[in-house]
């Protein structure tokens, strides 16, 4: 992933040097797991550990590569440089794969891990200005259209909910990855045994795969990188909002401009929701790769290796482009500057159009049939929207209304607390059960 | 979808006269809920049911909605010719969309549960041919290279591992569908309460939104198309891995060919594996259908109706396509030939090459380093790959072998049972914790 | 296509009897280029003609299908029944696909062609709503942030043009798709001819495949479906002006809504643009099936039969929905109603704030480096619209501003006339050189 | 994109350095042709290039975009400090998409070049192969089922049309791409005029973007990473080709194996088409990348800056992994072993079974019915492929047809070279028009 999109300490997980450590912690745990059963004399595994741990030379690995076409040979042939001896103990029945397939396991767990602890903490950036504005009323658009009230608050809240699931589902592939395999050539432990297997994979916190070819199941991995394409598009879901309430017309909140910012070379005046179009964008970036995560899942007979290449880069561009987006995503979060005055405005100038519904339904109340109701509603409403007058005095005016509803019912169908009085239950759902 | 592709008794859930019902069963949940919180007259709903249920015409509906525009009024409107002066109690306070998601959500718990029991029955014919061949030696292979041996059962029970992740994916989906929503136009309640919504939902199997906005969130909908197209691609590993069985030069298993059936207007001779090649290019329309649910899930303001023309269409298709693919690969699974003596002859026709990693480790054991080993091993492997003679005589012949290692350990080497000896320990972790 | 997305004459193209008459015309149009050559007794395809075309019954086709499972010789079984002697002269060394390709591109063509049609009248309609809107100025917006004017009529320009784009692309995978096969089971003509081939295709409007295996390539099939995407975001882009200018808060424009329609079954005073939100949505579907072709190219060998499957639900289904979507943007360009005096309006608000630039570029003529002119003009813009002023007022104010430029520069730097001077010359590269 | 799927050469083109000195071409060319038209004092062009071209620093760049978070302004201000006073001519009138889209344009230009080289090589060496191949007999299949005979070279031919196919693509890509703008904040030239972007851009071989908004259409990026993405299936599709051929049980060709290349850390007998397998891979990740061009088409009014994020990495990542992929490809294509003897014996397995048909045939034209004869010779194929004896001898010896065909009939029906007398009409198709 570019600089531009990549928070160093994430990136890191995903670095060659960090990788050769994941491959040797895993043939080390796998040596000891064969010291425990005698398959390995005793002693091999700590003397490896002590002469090689820290001290991998990525370009020599890389050097070693060049001849062996082949990374697992060329690492472990590095390996043997460095220990020595004990390093033929190394990887014993083993194939590439059972040191790839549970590092990369091992591997994504950091990355999930660090992805779930920062989205825990736009939750909470999220959960504060829900609470801070439970009350501050705005209208609610569908189509874009007004249509009734609700509350800024209650716009977080939904998007605290949705991330919820989001990070259900991270957890959910985190456990689906947490799988390796040291099982041999295809999975037949032929010169293993699931007793090392199980060892070894405890030792590293992993399960073993139930039933492994070479490799382990590639649905797993396209869990993981549908579950970062479901949270990208839950980010993708709050970047949509803000960008709509800054909308020049709409103006009901602004991202954080910072001192020294400039919106546009061409233009002094503009303050742009910058931060949450290239949120949009990011979004599209991870569904991308979750695309090419479902192709990744069928191969042939007990493996092919087509979906090596795609992991290579999808995997740390992936969760490196989902760390930026949270952190990003919670920048936008609490740096944005809510307008409930201009809110407020916005929702007022409908003239009470949106009161129409409880209007329509004092009707019903009074013993009209729905549809006729609807048409008399609709016969104001559509006056007021077209500029012929308030909508609540043309309501008032209407003869055919007045011989239904009485002003009081009218005044009672204008009442914005009552219209979310109900604010509270949803915050104690959303927050309570959390 | 078309004809072709559909089990009738499936499609049913998704005809026009199936939704409308769905949609009066949620209107008169509805009402029941309001009549017990006294928002409605005692005995609306069963009046209205007593004249509507089972009378609704599609045609007439559809007549209405050529002059309002919209579906819902037009339903309403027909009831309203049904049930007569009742029927104003009907959809008091409510939105569209709390109809709409509401009987979309019933109509998807139908549909997942019907698919649910489909591949629960697929998973017992994958099983069945798990034990059948549990222990009929074949070669395992990599890259489409002979590797080592497997047991044609362990692909089975390989399968029915990969499908029951399926399987609790969309046990997962169809959870995150189970939701519906009685709030009104912007999921406030404006009209109604929270306590209304409890009873109406709990009348028909579903939770509240946590918190709605006019609609019930997307990525609900994204998780059931995801949890389809990831099924799919279980079966399209299933599939290719009888199309590679059934290759010419393979010919370890072969679809079932029913009499009077014919492979090629051309070529009487051929027998092609056209089931499995069908359910490949099906389950490509299934991960279509999720990358448009994807982009369905990001919705301006408090909604905006674009995902639901993608919805009229997937939703049916995607499901429909799912149920078929099941049942066409159970049919699949239980009529395929296995070929168990082709097996046994590709197994053999390397000369037990796919030993080399036994006397490898052999060799190591008897103090060579490993890369030492691997290029001795090599050198007798690929002098019996170009032909040059029997691999287990040239590894005998071999001068610098043989100073390492004895016959017995040779003898020891070339032991296939002693290779598949774990084979009953993955069958348990398989079908035991299941 | 369900019927709600499909108009009823373009869908006939894709019926069982339409494919089954396109199967006997490159049956006939076959045989009697053998006829030509000698291959056959002279006058087969007439007699078969004469018998069977117009008389094919689907019914007894998929009759006989049951038993054959095989489409291609369930259809010729039925011709020979109905044709009687002569029909043992189809098909001769041919293969399935030569019919069903052949049929497929004939088939493709015609869609394409509807679709080009169809697109024609619809850029039609986007040229007069440009004329008509030539100088009807309007705020230009970036990021959903006020700019710089623009013409409304720039808009449908753009448009326009974009659509020819999209035109061009399908007029290309017309020409892709215009490509038929009679060259027998592997491509290579064993027991046809490439004479044969040319004479049958000739008559049938198509060019023969350039290296054919039992197929014609799916990447011509790709191309397809890919232009029919990118047509469906061209039309999502407009949808998407639409849905931009009918928001409450800019109202600009309004899909034309009907007498009789209902926006909303609670919220009598809503007016949605629902056309065009549904099209947003239609493109997605577009999008998706795009996604399928794509994994269709690759095929084993001389053909794998995986893309036949896809084929048959995305090809009638993407074609039938892109001249659905043509239509009904057709209709929302015509009934648009735009609203010039809210555009004037939205323009207004801004007190000329867009003018900033201007004002940027007569200090740096003035003689002032371009950051340091960036600067002032930023904080007057800063000012004003933060409500500290009218823009133009601030600038006149300004001491520094004053000290560089004159209150002649000032009012030349806010003319609108000249801002949009260039308009003429646009429309001219748009309209003039199509 | 990861430097292992990079060639350093190519993936310059997008460096910063690069991209940075891009930009100041792009502002250099506007400043001339304003200087022709009088906008801008003559000279101040050509003092800056000589103070500014060459000496950019991307860190300072860097450092001042910390504070204006704005790259365009970041960038003009060091240009600022490298030049001085002429600088302040630079950018009149213009956005900053004005620079970022017509450097973009230049670099894409620049990339899709080199791709075209690159894959007029690769195709080069398919064509060699192609006519080295040309008369290499080989069983051709489809299904994955031994059909009729081809040769190897037809394979190559085929492969050799559909990169024609994939190069034009790409040069219709180039040629959409190949579109500037100098247009100003929302592409009205308020501030600027046709006819100086016209000479800016011809100097920079560019065309103006037909209209523009703020920026070039995003359908122009969108084709080229589809043409990528639709060349990527095309080496797919070789490369599926390649890993087919090479399976063990096939074994007609092989990649090319270095010395001292390892298969497998396990099994050091194996080689495996690991080059094809990451090419089939590598494919995959295009698509992904092209499906996110598709979202990025539609933009808000005059645009929103959601596609930016996207290009950032797409399209660096999608043209370097192109170019690798060609490369790679092609590297593949000269060295893959083709294994004549063994398709040889490949074809001859079957006994002659895919004579069938020209059996069929022969029945036919001796006056049976078509289903009638394939019925008499799928009996003996059947039991041909049963094991019941060899195909010729089983037909030789069936009273049915022996009433019908002689013994030479028989004969010709089983005659190689007549089966393949048409393939130098094939290779004159492909590779005379071309």
């Amino acid at each position: 992933m570019i600089q531009r999109y990549s928070r160093p300490e994430f990136a890191a997980i995903w670095t060659d040097p960090a990788r050769f450590d994941t491959w040797l912690e895993v043939e080390l745990a796998a040596c000891e797991a064969m010291e425990r059963v005698g398959m390995v004399p005793e002693g091999q595994a700590a003397a490896i550990r002590q002469r090689a741990r820290g001290k991998l030379s990525v370009d020599r690995i890389v050097e070693i590569e060049q001849t062996t076409r082949h990374d697992v040979i060329a690492f472990l042939t590095h390996v043997e440089e460095l220990a020595g001896e004990p390093a033929r103990w190394l990887h014993l029945g083993m194939t590439s794969s059972d040191v790839l397939d549970t590092a990369l396991a091992l591997q994504s767990q950091k990355a999930l891990d660090g992805i779930l602890v920062a989205l825990r903490g736009l939750r909470s950036a999220v959960a504060e200005r829900a609470h801070e504005h439970r009350h501050t009323p705005a209208i609610g658009r569908s189509h874009g259209i007004h249509a009734e009230p609700i509350t800024a608050g209650l716009v977080f809240a939904r998007w605290y909910a949705e991330l919820g699931r989001a990070l259900r589902r991270i957890e959910r592939a985190r456990e689906a990855i947490s799988v390796g395999k040291i099982a041999g050539a295809v999975g037949t432990y032929g010169n293993l045994s699931p007793e090392v297997e199980k060892m070894a994979l405890d030792a590293l916190g992993l399960e073993p795969e139930t039933v492994a070819t070479q490799v382990v199941a590639r649905d797993r991995h396209a869990d993981v990188l549908l579950s970062l394409a479901m949270l990208g598009t839950a980010i993708e879901q709050i970047a949509l909002g803000v960008r709509h309430w800054q909308r020049t017309e709409v103006g009901e909140a602004e991202e954080g401009f910072g001192r020294g910012q400039k919106g546009s070379s061409a233009m002094p005046h503009k303050k742009n929701p910058i931060l949450s179009e290239n949120l949009t964008g990011l979004a599209r970036l991870l569904r991308g790769y979750a695309g090419s995560a479902l192709d990744n899942i069928a191969l042939w007979h007990e493996r092919d290796i087509s979906h090596s290449s795609v992991e290579r880069v999808a995997f740390p561009d992936a969760t490196i482009l989902a760390d930026f987006m949270i952190a990003r995503a919670e920048r936008v979060i609490r740096n944005l500057v809510i307008k409930s005055d201009r809110m407020r405005h916005n929702l007022d100038t409908s003239g009470g159009l949106y009161f129409s519904e409880a209007v329509l339904l004092a009707l019903v109340r009074s013993g009209l049939p729905r549809q006729k109701a609807y048409e008399m509603v609709q016969r104001c409403a559509l006056a007021a929207h077209s500029g012929q007058g308030h909508f609540r005095d043309l309501l008032a005016r209407d003869p055919d209304i007045g011989r239904h509803i009485s002003q009081s019912d009218l005044d009672a169908a204008f009442d914005l607390d009552h219209h979310l009085r109900h604010v509270e239950a949803i915050f104690a759902r959303v927050f309570d059960q959390d």
